[in-house]
């Protein structure tokens, strides 16, 4: 359940007065923080607490998350002179990841696995154009496409990046992997398969040799799943808006992880438990299942609904 | 195009000092404004400046557009005791929409029909229930959910004020009508079928008397063409994310409108010339195609591309 701690108590409690970014960037605090949903809800793996631009803020990229808006980039990306700052982390600037997961690894018990974080190149490169958050990314497409060098110049930079943010975290401990592309439901499958996919592919397969098993998950994917799968996922995350047995048909043999809506988390308890079976039912169509929800959690779900439904999943199997 | 108008200085001009509810409802901005795009390009249909609330505001609801947020409600509808202000609408609280279009349709060339506009049942509960813009609609799907009796009987609300909406646009002149589901794609089909289908129906089967093509447009709605279509639409509306050609497979027979992605207007022509060359063509194995944007105009947009855009369209016919 990514996300679940920015609904608890304790985590805003933790994060009060630290901006985004820096608590990612406290061992410390990265380490509590990705603690926290699993010492309150029944889980069976932890994600790492962590953001997409975190490590362009490693890197020196002028970069802040700002409450309510999301990450904004003091200088947006859109020629080649601005590709320099998009340099390979170092061990030293990926440091403080690498000690809030060994911190993670060392508190967790070893039958709860941690999962790495990372996201994908095109949502990281969509922010980095548009320089915030974009539901059209009309700066970012026109780029792709006007430009397509420098497109792919800067998405295998990002892919780099990507990629070493994930070896990271997997050298300190994490035992699988999830790539997080959530604006790839944005592009045509046409688009994503020219312009998306092959760097996507660098940062999994750079993951390859690791043994890991590596989740890839976006929204509104429905198109473009075989893609997302043929990238060199051995999991593939669904949304709630196609159910598992029908997103199974079009990745055969690639397990699933989903696809409980969050926004049903404000229904009664009967509409969650009912969905919590057909989800179940249907996840029994693939090779493997990882119940999750769809997307992250809403601010204001209310912690104790998150623990009933890892409870009713449990007492599933 | 639609909202092609928010993006010209003739707009802004027209529109500055004065609210937008307030312009669609004064009958002589509403018409100037529906008929600056007109002038100022080569296009073949005019669409009604409107917003999907007009119709509520015309009732007497509390709801006003936020500039950068969108509407938003003073009580948001989440009981049985708030319906009450969804009334239907009188022939008085429409006689601004009803002036306001005579006044489009006295001053278009005949050649040229315009189109009515009204937000489907779905969205327009979304922003009731929530009270403001929501992209994940949490209250109103937990709702839906929860209590499917209220649900059911604020859409039939909702669909009832959509629907004169529409006819008063009709029988003022206009001489096709679109029907707008922004949000219908953030739902299962499942859900989309058994909870906002058969009152888009209601919308549009209110107009099936009235002999004018209905258009039923939603975004990221791959997965429910079908079934945007069996509620009883004579053109579907489909976004950048699935070719035409593929999308016609879906819904045989039918004619579609789009799909030019709006955030492509900010590439080098060239890029968007060849888009024009493959929409036309893929377009081509549908039964008809109305070329258009998958969606609305970007403020940002540079009028005179829009204006080259609907030239080349033209220069193919």
């Amino acid at each position: 359940m990514r996300q679940a701690g920015r609904s608890l108590p304790e985590y805003r409690k933790v994060r009060s007065g630290t901006a985004m970014l820096d608590a990612c960037l406290r061992p410390d605090l990265a380490t509590e923080i990705t603690l926290q949903p699993v010492r309150r809800y029944d889980i069976d793996a932890a994600i790492f607490f962590s953001d997409i631009v975190v490590p362009l803020k490693a890197i020196g990229v002028d970069v802040e998350i700002k409450p309510g808006v999301g990450p904004v980039l003091g200088t947006p990306i859109r020629s080649r002179d601005d590709l320099g700052v998009l340099r390979r982390p170092e061990p030293a600037d990926l440091a403080p990841i690498d000690e809030a997961v060994r911190g993670v690894v060392s508190e967790l018990d070893p039958q709860v696995p941690l999962i790495g974080f990372a996201g994908a190149p095109f949502t990281v490169a969509s922010y980095l154009v548009e320089g915030g958050p974009s539901r059209q990314h009309p700066r970012t497409k026109s780029l792709m496409r006007s430009d397509p060098d420098l497109w792919h110049d800067l998405m295998a930079r990002v892919a780099a990046i990507s990629a070493e943010f994930l070896l990271t975290q997997v050298r300190a401990g994490a035992r699988a992997v999830q790539l997080f592309d959530s604006w790839a439901g944005a592009l045509s499958a046409a688009d994503y398969a020219t312009y998306v996919q092959p760097h996507s592919a660098t940062v999994l397969q750079a993951l390859a040799g690791s043994d890991v098993p590596r989740i890839h998950f976006g929204v509104g994917t429905s198109e473009i799943l075989p893609l997302m799968a043929a990238a060199g996922a051995d999991v593939i995350g669904v949304d709630w808006r196609l159910p598992l047995d029908e997103a199974s048909s079009r990745v055969p043999g690639i397990p699933l992880q989903g696809n409980l809506d969050p926004a049903l988390l404000f229904a009664d308890w009967p509409v969650i438990a009912a969905e919590i079976d057909r989800i179940l039912l249907e996840g029994s169509a693939a090779p493997g299942h990882i119940f999750n929800l769809g997307h992250g959690v809403l601010p204001d779900t209310d912690p104790d609904v998150l623990a009933r439904v890892a409870d009713a999943v449990h007492s599933h199997t």
